[in-house]
């Protein structure tokens, strides 16, 4: 792969526009009848394809499922082993906190333990978001501060929170305290570096502190922290690319992931229709656009794989609306494959669709996994599509003379 | 990629034989009627390609388009990201200019400026070379050493010219002076690195001397200077390979590439038949013949797709004498593609057949960028030519016990 530092210096603002459409979780495994988006009636996908080029990319390398944070990254064009985004800061950009450099997040999820201190349920029955959102008001009123350090809490949804700790000489270096195991105690949240030993203690000054404030309620009479993380330090796609990029995503944590390397986050509505009529009113005032579907994961987490294929169906039915803002170049993808069958993230390839004036076109006619298998773009790295998608934008300069 | 150094340790000089066909800008993008390699009537390319072993390769990573130099050192087993060639070195070995590794070489274009210095031509209408060649005598009989440092000024062709500074304590890291637009003055050749100092002030002063002496010349009173680069330090392909390996290039520019890995430059003609007869001159006294055909390129540059369609045709005509020396291996490829539609190089992917006894064969039947999609070799980098084309020739040996 060519470093980031040469395509950035390659790279040059032009008028062309640049579409990618992420339906997360896209790509699935037959189970006799087909996978989803070969069993959808997508006639409008298909005719991308057949004007466009296929392929399949891996979204990290062969093997390996990954979460939705590196997912998205390689997909931005940016390598997901150099930029690991921590779980906090993941979940406190999508419910747009604002961070400082130093800041440490973690996830934070409420939970059950009986008298001996020991894990009942790692969820604390899911409680109501609203049920969350007096524990947080209840917790934030006793404990703003702990040696020095600010603590800052905010409800996420049902049993999850953020809780950001912001202060000199924190550290996010700590062990996670959720043992992923019942009947036994959360861990300790110890310091994985002698420079997190402060944190350490703060962390831990703060569960017992809050641990009392919860001990009459039920059943989230305490939590897990998961995931302490600080802000990556990433360039923006401005910074590296000359893009002026705006993020339209129904989810928050997608919102988040956008905002991370610098998409201007668009107001949106819950529905697909909404994210399209949103692109569309944006459309003079970006050059690129990350526009995220959700539901297809959703359906794939949930084993739904009919529901899978309506998602895929309400999406081609609205293609002719992204097609009479005539872009540049549209790449429909997904960020990683989420088999209905699995009920979960995989490792599968994501079927990769590039429609351009400038694609080599191959012989494929349909939008469906198998296509994508003998596409002309073959097999890549997620990694690569971003230079792809600038290269079919023109907005790339030679390499050399 | 595995490392050079790995190659390097498995080669074994042996009597076999490799011809590295490159047609310059070959990959082309279909418009409709197919790319030129589709509708050449090639019949000869074609059966190669049925004896053969087809694949596609990219010339540095995806979406990336390279210049002739990185696209070629890709070609001969060069890591491109590792081995960068300045255009100053570029065109000094394009016209034989023998090069001292602490040389400093630029590129220079004649240019025109008014009253206020400012630029009003960048290439003074592209001076015949003759004028060039009176420019560069007078200028050379003024200016021969500035500060210590040789001056050293060679006519390329119409407006461009090579300097070449030589002498103690040089350094080549120098902003250009080629501001890439009118009406405003030439830049500075400010360091851009403390070592540069010292340079950066011969060259002021080597560009005011030089100002002076064209002060009276029309159109071409001064001139803009771009590149400024060192010899790479690169191994041969005799140190890497233990290839003895010889070039037939009619333009300059790929002459002056094969010199930098070693090659021996052989001397030849100016057309495609000549090239040929060079080969068949020189058959038993090298084992790696880089034969190079330029006007596929030169035609997708100026987006003739017919006169493209032609040159590939005049190639195919002489395959026969090609096949008539029995050689071991032979590839047919591009350095980069250079599709008529866009006049210009691209990123598309390389169409590439490797034809020897010891090919896996798939089932393609003609030489083509479909068929090369669907061709056994896949898709792969351009730097992993070199070491199929030692494997195929039985060149390398076994790697670890």
């Amino acid at each position: 792969m060519i470093p980031q530092e040469i395509i950035q210096s390659l790279s040059v603002s032009t008028p062309s526009k640049i579409v990618l459409l992420v339906l997360d979780g896209l790509g699935d495994i037959s189970t006799g009848e087909g996978t989803p988006l070969e069993v959808a009636d997508s006639p409008n996908l298909d005719r991308l394809a057949a004007e466009g080029i296929l392929g399949r990319t891996d979204p990290i390398s062969p093997g390996i499922t990954p979460g939705s944070g590196p997912a998205h990254i390689s997909l931005f064009g940016y390598d997901p082993i150099r930029y690991q985004i921590g779980r906090g800061v993941l979940e406190a950009t999508g419910i747009n906190m604002s961070l400082t450099p130093s800041d440490v997040c973690t996830r934070g999820n409420f939970a059950s333990m009986d008298e001996k201190n020991l894990i009942t349920d790692r969820r604390a029955g899911r409680i109501p978001t609203e049920e969350n959102r007096r524990l947080i008001d209840l917790l934030s009123k006793e404990i703003k501060e702990i040696d020095g350090v600010e603590v800052i809490l905010e409800t996420v949804k049902e049993h999850r929170f953020v809780a950001v700790f912001r202060g000199e000489g924190i550290d996010g270096r700590l062990a996670e305290t959720d043992p992923q195991a019942l009947g036994v105690k959360s861990l300790d949240p110890a310091p994985l570096d002698p420079a997190a030993e402060f944190t350490s203690s703060v962390v831990r000054k703060f569960i017992d502190r809050a641990n009392r404030v919860l001990a009459g309620e039920r059943p989230a009479n305490t939590f897990l922290l998961r995931g302490f993380s600080k802000l990556p330090d990433i360039p923006s796609l401005e910074d590296l690319y000359r893009l002026k990029p705006a993020a339209i995503a129904a989810y928050p944590m997608y919102r988040g992931l956008a905002a991370l390397v610098g998409m201007e986050i668009l107001k949106t509505g819950d529905s697909i229709a909404d994210e399209f009529a949103t692109l569309e009113e944006n459309w003079s005032l970006f050059d690129f656009f990350f526009v995220h579907i959700k539901k297809t994961d959703s359906y794939g987490e949930d084993g739904n794989f009919p529901k899978k294929v309506e998602i895929i169906e309400e999406t081609d039915r609205l293609i002719p609306r992204l097609l009479a803002l005539k872009p540049d170049v549209i790449a429909v993808t997904g960020d990683h494959s989420t088999p209905a069958v699995l009920k979960g993230h995989s490792w599968h390839p994501n079927p990769l669709l590039i429609r351009a004036a400038t694609v080599r076109r191959d012989a494929c006619s349909s939008f469906s996994e198998a296509e994508c298998q003998r596409g002309g773009l073959g097999r890549l790295p997620a990694l690569e599509v971003m230079p792809l998608l600038l290269a079919h934008a023109l907005k790339l300069e030679k390499f050399g003379a």
